[in-house]
């Protein structure tokens, strides 16, 4: 086995990783970049600056996501999209997003300053919203043709701070739906992100090669109940919101753990009203996801949850509503795209696994529109979301290097 | 047994309950007229009104309650204090308070048209913020000698919110403590007040006597946790605040359940951080609150659920932090105006039982610092601290009948 000629530079990576890491840096060493805020629109002109001095050729879209392609030059070359995305959850990690985004545009540098002529257009892209600040995979659905201007209206929902959000990015909420490409332009997707499962980092592994993107489906679910006076309203007699929604999140939980050990079950919000300390509570609202790799499993799986909040309601004297808010089916990447991963691991001499990503990914979105892959890197600790997100340098490296040679691969064959 | 000679003006009761409940009143048949609030402040000044249409000489205190005094007289007459609190809960009922406040100054008018004379001063009052939504029981605290300035202040907490309010009011922080009254001059203390319950609603019984009040302790609890992605976090690495939350509620209403029968537990209120739906809760904030009508028996269960909650914490690994928020002791009250409760009912021809109040009253504050008692009339189905809160008119008029029956008894043995 040979070693690669052409590697990345690792220095001048690492340097662009410190500059970006100082946009909407947190007192606790994490980023806050949530999508269109100050933050996010100054590391957007940070990257057009980079795409610029990288000699590319810049361009951008009606979804606002951000590109520089490196032209192959022949008149009917397809492009391989490579990148992910800077915006970050509320004091989120550095690596999060951000290191695919750096590595696309290390790759494409070290491609054309080796003067390679490619049979493929490179294009580096910088996805708006992947986080859902305010509309999960905002900029890969618009690529996708997923995207309508009915994403920005709701009559459930005020949605006047997201399209004043849009209009000050430039993002006219009329056009959204003109960022759709054809599909016939592009080559593929490749996406090199961190892990934030603790998989490749518990069992020493340096590359994980994504096989798939579990689906997730979140509810908004309210078990409704009787306002009265916590002093007098007998046990038997209580209508309590809070009581019904605790025993199901417990049970839920249980639920999971028993029938669905491969999915992941999650209530990350909760707010009671009227939330004095003297009343019993009338109105309890959940944000509840599922998550499952398998596309009918997790439709079972929603269903029994919500069939166990119902029965909780009914048993706590609870008037039970729910409704769908999002759902991302689960998806296959693409068998060429992990094949050429595979092999480019081969050639850095990266141990690596094949496994499932448990997080949403633009990927999920560019999957069915063009052959896409995706390079897991490891978190340590499993931490993600959060300040104390992070990857040994040295995997990001080396997890750049397997997306050159990935690259290099994918040009000759797709 | 003959019947009593002076009734009260039930028309004149009806008129006035009628215009108070308009002050604050809320689309769903409810007010608010949280304390020191605009709607408090209307109601205070509608009272004021009404005291002096009455011709009662008026007076406040330095804890802004509010009375209109029936002098007897005499130079060194004892007062008879007769009252209840105009404040109410977010979107409470328009009994709670109101019919104690409207029947005290009903009777007073009765006897004064009657031109009896009393060997007791007779004093109408209204208490500030018996509800709490600042301090509970603030104007009964600052009459008995039980308020001082550090109510106002406290350093875990911003109270400029509610110094502002109280300045608004009229009442100077440094000075609530002069609200004291020397108890020699007062001579005992009467309320009338809705159940809350639903004893008397159910059993058919048109009167209340309360025996005794239950003691009560409020304590904030929060679980401390890890804030990771809910996607990638393994079931077993969680450290998820928000189930070990609902685990604890859950567990502490099988303990009231199991050990307290007597008791009461509720929990009203519970926050999360960071409260996205992809990210594994990191912080709950819950209040509980226990009730019992024996006083070591309430210390003896706050102290087993707050060690649950410590257990349920280790168990889920998770931090746990409790401070208490506010301590009321069980009281009993005065025999001998229990007695003539109990007398009145009978020259009313009225039904009655003597019960413990599960609700806190100013009548707590007011016992120990002076001979005092409860008058109850029934709440249909038990409800309160709702606008779904009733009594039947006829009810609130015997009450008010039985209540000028007592005064005329106590006024002659006090």
């Amino acid at each position: 086995m040979k070693s690669p000629k052409l590697t990345i530079n690792a220095a001048r990576l690492e340097q662009d990783f410190n500059e970006l890491a100082e946009i909407g840096a947190t007192v606790d060493g994490g980023v806050s970049r949530l999508a269109l805020s100050n933050e996010d629109l100054l590391a957007r002109a940070w990257f057009a600056d980079r795409l610029d001095a990288a000699g590319l050729h810049m361009r951008d879209d009606d979804a606002g996501n951000l590109s520089g392609v490196l032209m192959c030059g022949g008149p009917k070359a397809r492009t391989l999209i490579l990148g992910s995305h800077l915006d970050s959850v509320p004091n989120g990690g550095r690596y999060d997003g951000s290191i695919g985004v750096l590595a696309a545009l290390e790759c494409a540098r070290v491609i054309k300053a080796a003067g390679l002529k490619l049979r493929v257009n490179l294009e580096v892209i910088n996805f708006t919203d992947e986080e859902g600040c305010w509309q999960s995979l905002f900029g890969s659905r618009g690529l996708t043709g997923n995207l309508h201007e009915n994403y920005t209206i709701d009559k459930d929902a005020d949605y006047g701070p997201f399209r004043a959000a849009l209009f000050r990015a430039g993002i006219r909420p009329a056009d959204v739906a003109n960022a759709r490409r054809d599909p016939k332009t592009v080559a593929g997707y490749l996406e090199l992100h961190i892990e934030q499962g603790y998989r490749l980092d518990r069992d020493g592994v340096e590359i994980g090669v994504v096989s798939g993107i579990v689906g997730r489906a979140t509810h908004q679910v309210i078990f409704h109940g009787q306002a009265s006076h916590s002093g007098t309203t007998e046990r038997e007699r209580r209508r309590d919101a809070l009581l019904g929604a605790s025993q199901f999140i417990v049970l839920a939980h249980e639920l999971w753990r028993d029938r669905y050990p491969e999915g992941v079950f999650t209530c990350g919000n909760l707010q009671v009203g009227p939330g004095a300390f003297n009343i019993i509570p009338n109105e309890t609202r959940l944000t509840i996801e599922c998550r499952h790799p398998d596309a009918d499993t997790l439709a079972q799986m929603q269903d029994e949850i919500l069939d166990l909040a119902r029965q909780q309601a009914a048993a706590h004297g609870l008037f039970f509503t729910s409704r769908r808010m999002a759902q991302m089916p689960a998806v296959n990447l693409d068998d060429q795209v992990i094949g050429a991963i595979e092999q480019a691991c081969e050639l850095c001499q990266a141990s690596h696994t094949r496994l499932i990503s448990y997080a949403g990914h633009d990927a999920q979105m560019m999957t069915g529109f063009t052959p896409s892959g995706m390079i897991f890197v490891p978190s340590v600790g499993g931490i993600s979301h959060s300040p104390r997100e992070f990857t040994h340098w040295e995997h990001v490296v080396k997890g750049a290097n397997v997306m050159l040679q990935t690259i290099l691969l994918l040009a000759k064959r797709l």
